[in-house]
């Protein structure tokens, strides 16, 4: 096995458990988005969307994820650490994965209304800013996508908007 | 007085508040930004920046305020509020009021390196994402300005970075 495959490998275990997490939003009501922050190929931190739950507009799971990283390292410098997200990350996560000067990000599905990374703004990229992120997309997508899917589908057929 | 100037002198007794925020955050050794928000002529929540106190980088001035009222109103919708904050928001900072749906920003100073209102991105005004704020840029910029330069200057002489 080449050293990209073993890479890729670990990778989609992580994207595996960051969609565990996202299907556990599901559960508990909330839109299936989940996160990892990895280091060392340890996981550091895992987070799901709260903003239902917990009534906060900023509890999307990347940045639950981040705070939950900076607290365990005691920095908030995440430097070495990987991101691996179940939807294009918006531009208050995108901003936030940036200022935590994560080295790498894996995103699942894109997120053709507010993605800010690829679709709309490429900010995890931009050379004005102070950092830059290694951006991966497309790792277990399809996934990821059935599961927002199936979520809307099923709140839609519940009458919720 | 024209209604247009209740209003101004309305938002310059709240961006004084937001600039005491800001005076806060320098003593306990914090950059210093200050951010508030207000309903119906209240304030709501008031914050200042403590990413380095916490050691979070996503504790900006505007995501702890944001998250502060989300919490006193029991909704992550800020619907009907104005966000006042002594410098002009990052990435992360722009999309998440855009996310928690505010009526309207005011900022006092430009940041030429990160603002991503007016300065690299209009991210509050994008009409592909699903929320739009009114902006007001340049209330009592100078002031915010130099509480950041004297911050940054005594850092500097103190040797740090």
């Amino acid at each position: 096995m080449t050293a990209m495959a073993a890479a890729l490998r670990e990778y989609d275990a992580f994207m595996r458990a960051a969609l565990e997490q996202a299907s556990a939003a599901a559960a508990a009501g909330d839109v299936p988005i989940g996160a990892v922050i990895v280091r060392d190929g340890q996981i550091l931190a895992a987070a799901h969307n709260r903003r239902i739950i917990d009534a906060d507009p900023t509890a999307h799971a990347e940045i639950l994820a981040i705070r939950a990283a900076a607290a365990a390292l005691r920095d908030w410098r995440l430097t070495g650490c990987t991101m691996l997200v179940t939807l294009e990350p918006c531009c208050m996560c995108a901003g936030a994965i940036v200022l935590a000067r994560l080295d790498r990000l894996l995103f699942a599905a894109a997120d053709p209304k507010a993605g800010a990374v690829r679709t709309l703004y490429r900010l995890c990229e931009d050379p004005r800013l102070n950092h830059r992120v290694e951006v991966l997309a497309g790792l277990r997508a399809e996934e990821a996508g059935e599961l927002l899917q199936r979520f809307f589908q099923t709140q839609r057929l519940a009458g919720k908007k």
